[in-house]
């Protein structure tokens, strides 16, 4: 079973498109030179390679005599347009700028590299004896995504749903590149936690299945050498596992093989990766043993809050999981296999009802604290029967508590009011939440919105922040899967 | 006669040689991260493309999680590397950075652009979460000289004049690519006063008599509606002549062409050029009358010294490529053409003549000014006899007037030293004029030389200057034709 050859064999066509800019282009006979500038808007978010034409004026009808130096700047969003030096944590080489010195103005400018933005801006930074007009510019813009089999919503969809539809599409579509990456601005990386969204998302809009089979195949084959699955595979610029272990990423390999499974009936797949799902079970309960039967929290990502008490929404992950496995294993497993997995879920199981506080309906972490994210993980364990998990999710939406800031986050709370029976709830929420980042202007959904926080960063610059991010665009799964029922 | 198809017909293949650094390189296992930077030194002066190879270093064997920035500065020579903000007047766009954003820096960093240089300082510009090490740098060193056919110089020449001899070979080399280019750093461009002495040259070391023919081509097929040649033709990013027409260059194609005939004997070449070259004298010899029997000086550059009164040697190059003229009408000119081109003559030594002071044994300008342009131009006009001639030359030697700021002008101080039977002298101004640039670490002769003042430059800025320019590259060429005697 050599899982990156398999993984290879899937590598997919990128589907290549060339757009125009949709305003912002210079007068056809408007002469630039040193320091002029525009700003081209695309109309919608792409990625793709860039390729810009121009001309050149000299007096005496003359060559031009010296190299013509331009800056592109390319923006996702126009507040990565503050013109103030960079400050964050992460590498400011994702910060997506080309200075270029051109040879030839004549030929065609083609930039190298891919980007992603809706706008970009360019400028003129030396002087020249020459002046330049503007010709032309296109992106080509490449995604592994096939629009056509994405069914357009029917007619009289609610306004808001559909435009959050629309753009929880473009999400998608622009981070499906040569694998799910969770950024196409920044990262690039192939991360189990938004795949396990990204593939939810893909069964109902561009239903590339093999997109998702190739990237479990990549977690598969990269796997440690305990079996332990790795949070997130380098696909570029050299294919390989990241160091950085999550438990709650680890074990969403068994939530994407189970939905993969679901949608495509494939139990040679389930069968062929069962070994690799199973173990990520058995890694996730020693260490919960390990600990003293809590979850070891340091190994759980759950989202960026800050001072986040992660202890009940890990064991919330470890439960949903095992039964996911346990599901899987009526096709794949063993007798032997299943009576192991229920042993690990009764056995996690009352740990997580023991931080439940029946007096207001809630889970705490160890700490104490309330937050959405015990609520919303124990409520998917299904630890409570039906009808305490719908007080759990009422008593949530009418209680104070820590807030996800991500996107990624946001989608289990919506998820877990569904499994609470308040779908009403659910889409007011994907309406406030989603609709929230509509309102900022956004063509697709970023990694980090926080309501009345547009500077909100977890890296310490807003600049540096994705703003087409993978694990947003879950609404068009929610409003296809549960309001319009495809 | 499609003098555009045979230049293109003669388009040399570029000759590739693959070049390491000398010093200058980080040890084999030194880490490096943002703001490390170092000076790699090629031990001489190169035309090229450059590689640079890296090896990624990151804790956990991780993979590079961002792309690499690095800033690449080509220097020809170190006085390049001010640091200081450029105010020259030529655009900013000629020197020679490189901003790069690397998506994979596992693998070779081929540069795309070609530089000039003997030193490259690289240095890494953004925060990253991994280090890198030097593992290669290379150039692939293009030229269309062929090194073999230069004969090396005999046992026991002189040590001095054997350096000379060495940097201006090297010097012509850098500066032969698709055609003589003027300077390989800045302007890239064919100039007509470049060629001239890069021809000469050529003949006593590359023997590339081809490309001389090329360029002879190009300007023929390019001359103005009226048939005056340009002063310069763009051969990159576009064939195109340069509107600007200085009558000097325009007369030098004469010269070109007599040299060209005296080296290889084709007479089907001087019968196929000469109209273009009869044409040129009737201009130069209109505009002469047209000025009231003058010279337009604004038509002709003879040097870049500030308030140089050209008057006379503009007048002396008139009579010198009217000479030629007359010499290349014995191969290929009618019996009338010879007439009128005896008629010019007489018409123009007059006026030259006129400016000869008898009790200074000098020529002055019409404004009176002494230089050593005026003398040097009319003794290799010839209007004197040999004995005076040499009185002009001994008077120069030992008079205070304004010297040529450029070793193009000095080569023509050189030459008519030597006319003037004074080659000692001759070569003890080659010894302390290109000797003086070579005490100044060159490896190649540069645009301009000013003795004492080492930030001279044409353009306000000595990091612009050209470091290696054609026109300087003579020194090989007096010492193989008169030293050596080849």
């Amino acid at each position: 079973m050599d899982f990156l050859k398999k993984a290879n064999d899937l590598m997919p066509v990128l589907r290549e498109k060339t757009v125009r800019p949709t305003s912002g282009m210079p007068e056809a006979d408007k002469l630039m030179r040193e320091g002029d500038c525009f700003l081209l808007d695309f109309g919608s978010h792409f990625v793709g390679h860039l390729t810009l034409r121009l001309d050149v004026k000299r007096p005496g009808d003359d060559a031009a005599d010296a190299p013509l130096a331009v800056e592109f700047r390319f923006f996702e969003n126009l507040c990565e347009d503050t013109g103030k030096p960079y400050t964050g944590g992460l590498s400011s080489s994702w910060l997506q700028v080309a200075n270029l010195l051109v040879d030839d103005p004549y030929a065609p400018i083609v930039l190298p590299r891919r980007y992603a933005f809706r706008y970009v801006k360019i400028r003129f930074t030396t002087n020249t004896s020459y002046s330049v007009v503007y010709r032309d510019c296109f992106v080509k813009a490449v995604t592994s995504g096939d629009e056509a089999l994405v069914e357009p919503l029917p007619e009289g969809t609610d306004p808001l749903l559909a435009r959050i539809d629309k753009a929880g599409v473009l999400t998608l579509r622009d981070c499906m590149q040569q694998v799910f990456e969770d950024g196409p601005k920044r990262d690039r990386r192939l991360w189990l936690g938004d795949l396990y969204l990204q593939a939810k998302t893909n069964y109902y809009t561009f239903k590339n299945n093999d997109l998702v089979l190739r990237c479990l195949y990549l977690f598969a084959g990269l796997a440690h050498e305990d079996g332990c699955l790795s949070s997130a595979v380098f696909h570029e610029p050299v294919l390989k596992k990241q160091s950085w272990i999550l438990h709650d990423y680890a074990l969403f390999f068994i939530g994407v093989l189970a939905d993969y499974y679901r949608a495509t009936g494939r139990d040679d797949v389930v069968k062929e990766l069962w070994p690799t799902a199973l173990r990520q079970t058995e890694i996730a309960y020693k260490a919960f043993l390990d600990a003293g039967r809590r979850a070891n929290t340091d190994l759980y990502f759950i989202d960026w809050c800050p001072a986040l008490d992660k202890s009940c929404a890990a064991l919330g992950i470890i439960v949903s999981m095992l039964k996911e496995a346990l599901f899987l294993a009526d096709i794949a497993g063993t007798s032997e296999e299943k009576l192991a997995l229920k042993e690990r879920i009764d056995g996690v199981s009352p740990a997580l009802i023991g931080l439940y506080d029946k007096s207001l309906s809630l889970f705490r972490g160890v700490s104490g604290q309330l937050s959405i994210h015990s609520q919303m993980w124990a409520v998917l364990a299904g630890v409570l029967d039906a009808a305490e998990e719908t007080n759990v999710m009422r008593a949530t939406l009418k209680t104070a508590m820590v807030d996800p800031v991500t996107p990624y986050a946001m989608h289990y709370y919506a998820e877990a009011l569904i499994k609470a029976g308040l779908k009403d709830e659910a889409f007011s929420l994907i309406r406030c939440h989603w609709g929230g980042m509509l309102e900022r202007g956004c063509d697709c959904f970023p990694e980090v919105y926080v309501p009345g926080d547009r500077e909100a960063s977890p890296y310490g610059d807003v600049t540096i922040n994705s703003f087409c991010h993978a694990w947003s665009c879950t609404p068009s799964y929610f409003i296809r899967k549960y309001q319009v029922g495809y």
